[in-house]
């Protein structure tokens, strides 16, 4: 009988020389990590985090399918937008405020998913490069596709946005009460009408 | 002819021992911050800090008034919520939505009077006596005394709140574009709706 010894990988090898090796994913997110917080959102590319990487785009794409994805997925992100958005938005129109704050309420209930979005805020209210990512993320890939979708100007976008940032962190961070123990439909009577009002444009 | 020696004072001086001497004021601040972060601002006294800072507590009233005045003081806040908040909630009940959102963004459009604020809100958002502090503070000194004047419940208040907070955040943290470089009027137009709804019961 041989004695099992545990595959001890990661630590010092150099990227790129095992491309289909268990932990290239691992390495693909941590260059995705770098590559994000000093390009920004914008204009960083698959091409570019894969090179960081030292693996093929094509790599990069089979895991993680879009940009968007690998943001995502290296910033521990609960949901994809590109997934969820189209979900909220094909809906009455007349119910898309209360759709978006029943998402947004609901989402963030659950700390496993609540945790690395408030983990990224933090990073963003003292770090530069981190609030710079952090913006062109959510106005491209969040704000701007609800904005399209909707034919909403931006600064309606960014007054409905506000609103809901606004009731995460005062139920989340500064834990306010009664609002950090109310019911999500409490909350979603109170909140959507307001941002029914922004997305009516 | 003498050579005038300037008064070094401050260092090492133990508090308490000459209570009108040139530092006292800051001697009496640097114990309201340490016993605001350790008691929260609802528990914290004029007595306590008095004692902290090794001072007689009428000496804590004659610089400061009240305890809310230590406060604002020692965070270097902008303004005393107990002189600004009854002028705002004087005015005609069906415009005193768009009276508080012009108010809180003509407030943080100067970054002497912004900063301050962002400071606390950033330590608050890492640090869990300061967010306990902050939270009481807002809760006690503002968002109670709004509640009490308009007769809002208290859930009412804090959406309003969050909408407010929210706004501020996405205008001079996250930097979210139009929001950012909007006119003042531009966003009261868009918000002030919104506030005076909450607000209005």
């Amino acid at each position: 009988m041989t004695t099992e010894v545990p595959e001890v990988s990661g630590g010092r090898r150099r990227p790129g020389r095992r491309p289909g090796a268990a932990d290239t994913r691992g390495e693909i997110l941590a260059a995705a990590r770098k590559v994000f917080a000093e390009k920004g959102f914008d204009k960083a590319t698959i091409r570019g985090i894969a090179r960081e990487a030292g693996v093929d785009p094509a790599l990069v794409h089979h895991y993680f399918d879009s940009k968007e994805g690998v943001f995502v997925a290296a910033m521990r992100l609960p949901t994809d937008p590109s997934a969820v958005l189209p979900l909220i938005l094909s809906g009455p129109r007349e119910e898309v405020g209360e759709r978006l704050v029943r998402f947004v309420l609901t989402m963030t209930a659950d700390p496993a998913a609540r945790e690395p979005l408030l983990g990224m805020v933090r990073t963003a209210m003292v770090n530069e490069q981190a609030v710079g990512m952090v913006r062109e993320f959510f106005t491209t890939a969040v704000l701007g596709r609800v904005a399209e979708a909707l034919d909403v100007p931006p600064l309606r976008m960014e007054a409905a946005f506000a609103q809901l940032f606004g009731v995460v962190m005062t139920r989340y961070i500064l834990r306010f009460e009664p609002l950090a123990s109310a019911d999500i439909e409490e909350i979603v009577a109170l909140l959507g009408p307001t941002v029914q009002r922004y997305l009516a444009g």
